[in-house]
């Protein structure tokens, strides 16, 4: 592998701590003196986080104007919105707080807020320029933090596309496990699912390398008991905020070396079901998607059991890979997240439509994948996640 | 861990791979039409490296101008030397091509030329501002390629320290397998050795966290055996990358955590024998270090030891641990680095004078040291390795 080519940058400042939300106006403050916060409608106001960032920021003399529409598979009308209301009120800075939902859209909002054209557009022409970006992470999952990456859903089409460009990356990223501690327990399962398989696909694809793998590995091993113990015990900050590294470090491994099968048929599964969590998604496609990639996939599921810490005792290679899915299986069941794209309330007979738009809008995942997929496979393993 | 603060951030842009270098020209044309390579007097020219690069930006129609000045310690007048040069030519952009001492030399050549004041004053005097520079890696040890460090001796005093501000981060970083293809085996050995001891200090320091322990563990794994095999094998051009990916993942390690007594005492001893490649000086020092860190590093040499595939048998934890540092040893055997001071032609009577220096211009280094160290107990580990 390292004779291959290998180009990689991330520019994000990274600051990571227990109250680190209180440097937020210092930070912003190099910035801007004009922030428009980008978030959702509900969780951010019950749990206090917003109305402490505002404090934090109006402390450090900014001026801040909220855009809370942000729904939990944004659309490109909802950031349209956002990047209205960041022109109207001249923001030199956005800051995403939330989950991947609003960090997602606090980037495309940035994008958007820089032109004069819908969002949608930027899909095909690469965009320059945007406004500064801060993120503010309140759940461990996405990745988003820390990458250039957006998604947004096109409530027309129900496509769910990812895009990210270089003036895309957040300037800084904010990452407090006192703020994820407010997370509810399906909500810390489905995000903290995400992260495992962002790890396991940005180093299993065809364009991983040491340094995506050096993330994911590091991803795996503070995820490996800590995703059940944040579920069980929500206010342990250790546990949290092992969760909240391993999120970042699976989003510095994406962001190198994308994603695979389980996000390419996850998008369009919540593209055209917008109530279903991501994560909820990605858990129902797991174990047919890992068994799909086997043959070529076997050693490293062995590794990433080995530092998961599944046992191997005197088991053959093809018994410890497979010991490793089920291991997967158990994690899933252990924060009730054993679930079938039938229970999440897709109809079976949307699956040839969802298999057809995996090779569409999420044409690089599928490409990526490090076993040759077809639309006829992709059907296989939708209806085998059924 | 994951309770501290951490904040982390590295801009620079790292491409690698073979050939790579032919990007040179595209790359540079980004930041300025005029160019200052930054080099040594010898090696650069021998192997045809420079000529190569040099050939490359002028196809991209860059103006270039060489300093070829830069000696195996660079001192601080050869960088005000060069800095001159760099502000008589009007280069936008400094180019250091070689191993650590040309490309420390180029971020600080960088900070000089911004500046009118000789760059002994920037170690007190923090630099806001410095030209571009672009690091072409000729060896793999230093780090320097990929982090804001640079190292400079004053020859009036034989102070050897570090400095390192955010405007010296090289924007890019040229890694290409081929050139290093060309380093003699001493060079490959000390370097190369140089490369475990920053992926050592940066997991063990006070300062380690997350990010410096999966940057450093992946430079343990790229570095096992193919240390070895790049000595033997000079143009096996698998070991050889390897090498120079180990060698950016402990440079990025070491910018986040820093280093600890085996450099801290390094220093001052290649400071006051400028002949004294730092590589060689690092291996009569490692022995007498690990042992003195042991009781509060055995479980971490342990953790190294299973990255480095030392065999584990029924050892209990200290002789597994004991075993670690035999294999550091044995290693350094193998390419003819199994040193002591004394074959370096340190004189013995100078040793209380180097203990002094590493805790002036190396505090952070021995402060950094997962054990408190006084003059007295650095004093001892130089006996030790003498």
């Amino acid at each position: 592998m390292p004779t291959a080519e290998i180009n990689v940058f991330n520019p994000v400042r990274i600051h990571f701590g227990n109250g680190i939300i209180n440097m937020a106006g210092e930070i912003a403050k190099k910035y801007s003196g004009v922030a428009l916060v980008v978030t959702g409608g509900e969780s951010m106001q019950k749990t206090g986080a917003l109305e402490r960032l505002l404090k934090i920021l109006k402390d450090s003399g900014i001026k801040t104007f909220v855009y809370d529409g942000i729904t939990p598979n944004p659309t490109c009308d909802e950031i349209d919105e956002a990047a209205k209301m960041a022109r109207e009120k001249g923001a030199g800075l956005v800051i995403g707080l939330g989950g991947g939902s609003p960090m997602d859209s606090a980037k495309a909002t940035a994008v958007a807020a820089k032109g004069n054209v819908p969002v949608w557009e930027y899909l095909k022409n690469p965009a320059k320029d945007a406004l500064p970006v801060i993120t503010v992470a309140s759940t461990s999952g996405s990745g988003s933090e820390v990458n250039r990456y957006s998604v947004m859903t096109n409530p027309k089409t129900c496509e769910k596309p990812g895009f990210g460009y270089e003036c895309m990356y957040p300037k800084e990223a904010i990452i407090d496990p006192e703020i994820t501690a407010t997370m509810p327990p399906f909500v810390t399962a489905s995000t903290g699912f995400d992260v495992f398989v962002h790890s396991l696909e940005a180093s299993a694809g065809k364009a991983a390398n040491v340094f995506s793998k050096a993330y994911s590995l590091q991803a795996f091993h503070l995820l490996k008991n800590n995703l059940e113990k944040a579920y069980n015990e929500p206010e342990n900050l250790e546990a949290r905020g092992k969760m909240a590294l391993a999120s970042a470090f699976a989003g510095l491994a994406i962001n190198i070396s994308g994603v695979g099968i389980i996000h390419g048929l996850e998008h369009p599964v919540s593209g055209n079901y917008p109530k279903v969590a991501h994560g909820a998604g990605l858990a129902a496609l797991a174990a047919p998607s890992l068994k799909y990639n086997f043959e070529t996939c076997k050693r490293n599921y062995m590794l990433i059991a080995k530092h998961m810490g599944v046992k191997r005792m005197d088991k053959p290679d093809d018994e410890y890979a497979l010991a490793f899915i089920e291991k997967i299986g158990d994690m899933l069941k252990a924060v009730n997240l054993g679930l079938r794209l039938k229970d999440l309330g897709i109809e079976r007979e949307k699956l040839p439509k969802i298999a057809k738009e995996a090779f569409t809008t999420m044409k690089f995942a599928m490409e990526n994948n490090p076993v040759t997929v077809s639309e006829a496979d992709a059907l296989k393993i939708l209806e085998a996640s059924y």
